[in-house]
């Protein structure tokens, strides 16, 4: 018989990032977090497949949502356009989750598999973006060119974002960095 | 005493990717490399420190050459423009390596490490880039966005130019390709 944890999962996560905060993700096992969680070691595997997937969880939601956007955009959007309506969507969606993601963010920056698993999703990212561009119309190399652009504009925003003390809200972050980086490829021969 | 084999790095090279495009990276081994080459493993590792290496040792000179096209470029010339110098450069370097190449990126494609190997480069390619441009005042988020702009243009356009048929050359490719980011870059509201 399974006891049933009120919100079992989030316990586990919020102990997940303290100990990978505190200790390192590394030097931090499954055992520990369920400890920290009041939960078992099973209770874990029910909810996560390792502890490298509860930072990592989210991507799925977060392709789903900048997808959705771009597929919605209307027909009339230009291809940036409705990139930007996509990241804009996403910073919405993380603002929310401010002091998780600071926290999120320090841990991947100190492990280089985490940094190497960051990029790749990224790049998952990028991909699906390109994909969701080919399919309003958006030709080759336009549609990977300007998915490439979005996905470097959502990070160096969030990043700014995670570590800045300004008080701007995420989406507002990226408008001003899509912005900065229209002012970067105008300014040219 | 240790025999000396004439140009023994490149026998390893040449052996190394036809066995991998032959049975794959993984089902590869340094003894089977080395056997091709009529080589013996312990002159494969004074040459590569593992199998890896032998499709990425090209990435510190490819660095290398990125960085000081951006420093070396005239003062006045806008960050884009600076970046726009290094990839063509690169480019002009890569293109009398097309063979290597179009082998090279087939390898790397079919196998998951390899493809995370290659954007853990790429990432490391637009830190550099972004730390040069800082060099040369660029402020953030400015640096950042134009080296990460810079790397997926340089991505993009050698993807094209290994799969075309066509016979454009690769700094071609290149200038088409940023010239192709602007368009879109300026297509907005």
């Amino acid at each position: 018989m399974v006891r049933w944890e009120p919100d079992s999962r989030g316990r586990l996560e919020e102990a997940a990032l303290a100990l990978y905060g505190e200790r390192g993700f590394d030097n931090t096992t499954v055992a520990e977090i369920a400890a920290r969680a009041g939960l078992t070691e099973r209770t874990f595997f029910r909810h996560f497949a390792d502890k490298r997937e509860v930072l990592f969880w989210g991507a799925g939601r977060l392709q789903a949502l900048l997808v959705d956007a771009v597929a919605g955009a209307p027909a009339s959007a230009s291809p940036l356009d409705a990139v930007a309506a996509a990241i804009e969507a996403a910073g919405a969606f993380l603002q929310d989750r401010r002091d998780y993601s600071r926290q999120r963010q320090a841990i991947i920056a100190a492990s280089p598999e985490l940094r190497e698993r960051e990029l790749i999703k990224l790049a998952s990212l990028a991909s699906a973006l390109a994909d969701t561009l080919r399919q309003r119309g958006v030709e080759e190399p336009a549609a990977s060119l300007t998915a490439e652009v979005a996905i470097a504009v959502f990070k160096i925003a969030f990043a700014r974002w995670v570590e800045e003390t300004n008080k701007k809200d995420l989406p507002h972050v990226m408008r001003d960095s899509l912005d900065e980086l229209k002012a970067v490829t105008g300014l040219s021969r």
